[in-house]
């Protein structure tokens, strides 16, 4: 089954939003086996409004749209999708009066104008809203379904799940889409890239998107597929020569991100962290601290861009910063084994560099990062030359930092078994 | 002038990935006049593109696509185009050799499948692209435009400002879009939308969207006029009405975030500062090393989660915990004034709260975040209950926090001068 997604609201043509509604009902659309070929947006003027959904039902047997559904007299999705079917709106008294209801659970009197969210398309179902005035509605008309739903998205989260899912799956649609989500560190995308493209051409059948975010690269394979068991088989196969082809830089196959893999290593190793950091400026603190339950393992850290706090806050010795610079090896180490001994960590961690834009030299340009993991097995260090703007260089450090923890714990140097 | 903007690339139709270029297009296009009053995101396949375009030039003047135009089989914009107005395509013999040349400066021999991108529509302009292969086509048409233009956001903007824009202007187009962008803190969106939302009426000729980020509440009203000197001055009389509604929770009439206005004060004041935060765990001196050049007046910070920790790098007493609570306005106030003792800065921030998702209790739920600020006149402690899960609550935390220190230098205590 065929559809299309359109988003309706006037500030969705402004440089400041964006449609993510469509990422959520994309997302959930796969699952019951629903492709999305095309996607929409529009104001809220109801001529434009009506040749997009005509558009859009003359080349989908499914339209979707979120948003216009409001009490006021801009909200006209109703009228237009009412019109273009040549179907009335009537009044639902059952949904006037459970709009009654709402309002004066909340203790408040129902304005006139929220009337009009009783109205509903003739021969409509109606899709009850939980969590707000605007319900949906399910319309079907020469063959074909057109599904409208609040923009908010909490609204058409929790409405999606309740109303909307289970009356696709029971459309019987045989063929699913599968997928496989690989995250990858340590390499640039057009490595990855370079690395894995030529499996394509092996699975014609799949599609592959590669995504290159400030937390690192991401590939999804997909198939879609009447026939589970192949499809699996199919995407193991890959993401196993994939693997093959990824090797140390493969970080998971099921979509967990750096500091959650980080997280499950130290829970796993029952091992505790802290962090000394410069540039990247508490950025990898809270990276960290973004994972519910870090305080388990986290024990803390420290943000020291001057010289001096280096000193008091991390023990790194002034000496060694006027001999070898603050962003040198010797200090990422001091800082690294400082914070370790300072807070009793398992692992330090420390990261010095400079993120520009400015003070960069012809030696020591922007972008240049070392980050040091002192552990019981001493300190390793490691020089980046990072691409990118303040906030890329900044990311890619943290990356990379969180990155040699993963790997301090799967790649143990050999002979300690 | 009414423009349509077509992103076109099956990726854009999976979950993973939003069609972004759309909201710099807009930006631009509004600035030399131009509206969009569509946008539209499709697939590789020829049949659906050509459906979007043929679409698109029944109700645009201008019809902007980004994407396709890629030297592989997939990438059939150029192809698509032509064959709906009707050109031809041809190889351009210029633009054969200078991808030639630009494949040579890389030494590397061109493949055959560039060639394509060789291919331009009869009589179109080819608009060279300075950091890309794919150089992109204006087309004129019945008195309709269609600009193609590549995908790669580097590659598009750097066109768009070369070769589209400079185009644009020259239409002569009377009317542009005049805006403001203010940004609020303190408030909740709807209590914005409350105290905002009666002006709107009284300025009928314009437009207000209220946008509620991590990073606050923003503002644009916006009008679209031929007469500079009239939107200028009804833009200033709305925002003079917007401030007298906003007062103190107004921060900035010109769009700039929370921490470039503290960068801005501390600088104007020749102050320093240091933070030490426990449940925003390094995002409060992340947020404010975000700004360049922020080493100039950002000593550093500490991450306490553990409470050894609060003692050994903040100075908090431990019987202080003890007693107290580790979420208490008296650690917070501890925190900003043991940063602030340690580092010799001018103003301590400390912030201890509950994220969650674990943690909370009835006395101190989920969301409950003490903020202190330690300065010369003492320590200014506020208590706040925060909505949200875990990462909004940790950037609310951070933004009442540095809206702390807006405030401490705008709004000092009477009495000082």
């Amino acid at each position: 089954m065929r559809a299309e997604i359109i988003a309706v609201g006037s500030e969705l043509l402004t440089p400041y939003r964006l449609d993510t509604n469509s990422l959520f009902l994309t997302g959930e659309l796969n699952q019951v086996g629903v492709r999305v070929v095309h996607k929409a947006v529009v104001g809220d003027d109801p001529r434009e409004m009506q040749t997009s959904f005509r558009h859009a039902l003359e080349r989908a047997e499914l339209v979707i749209s979120t948003g216009g559904l409001g009490p006021t007299d801009d909200d006209r999705t109703r009228e237009t999708v009412a019109e273009l079917l040549n179907r009335k709106l009537r009044c639902d008294e059952e949904l006037l009066r459970k709009l009654q209801e709402r309002f004066s659970r909340f203790g408040r009197p129902m304005p006139e104008i929220n009337k009009r969210q009783a109205m509903v398309i003739e021969d409509a179902t109606i899709l009850p809203n939980p969590r707000g005035t605007a319900p949906g509605l399910w319309v079907e008309a020469r063959g074909q379904i057109v599904i409208l739903l609040p923009g908010v998205p909490h609204e058409l989260h929790a409405l999606f799940a309740s109303e909307v899912k289970p009356r696709l799956e029971k459309l019987g649609i045989r063929e699913r889409l599968f997928t496989r989500d690989l995250r990858i560190s340590g390499l640039f995308e057009s490595d990855v890239e370079q690395r894995v493209s030529p499996l394509y051409a092996q699975y014609p059948d799949t599609e592959t998107t590669i995504l290159a975010t400030a937390r690192g690269i991401e590939l999804h394979p997909r198939i879609w597929s009447a026939d589970p068991e192949h499809a699996e088989k199919v995407l193991n196969e890959m993401t196993e020569r994939m693997a093959l082809a990824l090797g140390e830089n493969l970080a998971s196959t099921r979509g967990e991100n750096m500091e959650e893999l980080v997280a499950a290593l130290l829970a796993e190793n029952r091992a505790t962290i802290a962090v000394a950091e410069s540039c990247t400026g508490g950025m990898l603190a809270e990276r960290i601290t973004n994972v519910p339950g870090s305080s388990a393992y986290f024990l803390g850290g420290v943000v020291c861009y001057s010289n001096e706090l280096k000193a008091s806050l991390a023990g790194v010795p002034a000496e060694l910063v006027r001999e070898k610079g603050a962003v040198s090896l010797e200090v990422a180490s001091a800082l690294a084994s400082g914070i370790r001994q300072r807070t009793g960590a398992t692992l330090g961690l420390g990261v010095t560099g400079i993120a520009g834009p400015g003070g960069g030299t012809p030696e020591k340009p922007v972008g240049l990062v070392h980050i040091a993991l002192a552990s019981e097995r001493g300190v390793r260090e490691k020089l980046f030359q990072l691409p990118g703007d303040r906030d890329r260089i900044r990311q890619f450090a943290v990356l990379n930092a969180l990155d040699m923890v993963r790997r301090h714990f799967r790649f143990p140097p050999p002979g300690r078994g």
